[in-house]
């Protein structure tokens, strides 16, 4: 890894619930992620299916940083952060998370990581 | 796990080299946070050592969500996310990083999380 790069925080709301306690839809997800944005990951990625109302829990380990989501039933929301530490990959969250959780609004937003040169700083 | 809680960014810079490519003195670290913060993990933390200069990345997946951090000994920096979807925790960054770390600088941002309560976005 070199760099601070930048991390990519991702909130869904209006998800179908049944989509949030699949982990089997959640798992199909990440793969599509990793696939499209040639992500590296190093060893198994961390599954935990929490008690109901069932919400999942996915940690990714990347050679590029790391993949975090978590999803809330309960609320129908789900989030996600990617950070990478190289260049800054472009994903369409809004159109995917619709498709495949049911999303009515994604929210990305975009933290920069760095202290290092202070230009850089936000 | 419930609501959407907030996440702790957190960019430490001027660190010692030595210190962030030492397992123990990260996981240290680690269990001083897990263990002032309350914080519960489920199952093993994920720890990866990248190959030289020997970054290292340690994933933490909590009851509350998750604790990640990622070191980069080549430029001293380290960086921290703290995702806590309960009540706001709060931690002597600034300091603990100094100390365990030699940190010159840290730099603590918080990332509100959610979409649901419009009054609540940021």
């Amino acid at each position: 890894m070199s760099g601070a790069g930048c991390e990519y925080v991702v909130d869904a709301s209006g998800c179908a619930a049944p989509r949030l306690t699949s982990l089997d839809a959640l798992q199909a997800l990440v793969d599509r992620i990793v696939r499209d944005l040639r992500l590296k990951p190093v060893g198994e990625p961390q599954w935990h299916v929490f008690p109901e109302p069932g919400g999942i829990t996915g940690l990714v380990l990347l050679s590029e940083s790391h993949l975090a989501l978590h999803t809330f039933p309960e609320t129908g929301f789900a989030t996600f952060n990617l950070y990478h530490c190289r260049a800054q990959p472009a994903w369409p969250w809004e159109r995917a998370l619709a498709e495949t959780l049911g999303a009515s609004d994604v929210r990305v937003r975009t933290v920069e990581r760095g202290a290092i040169i202070p230009s850089r700083r936000v």
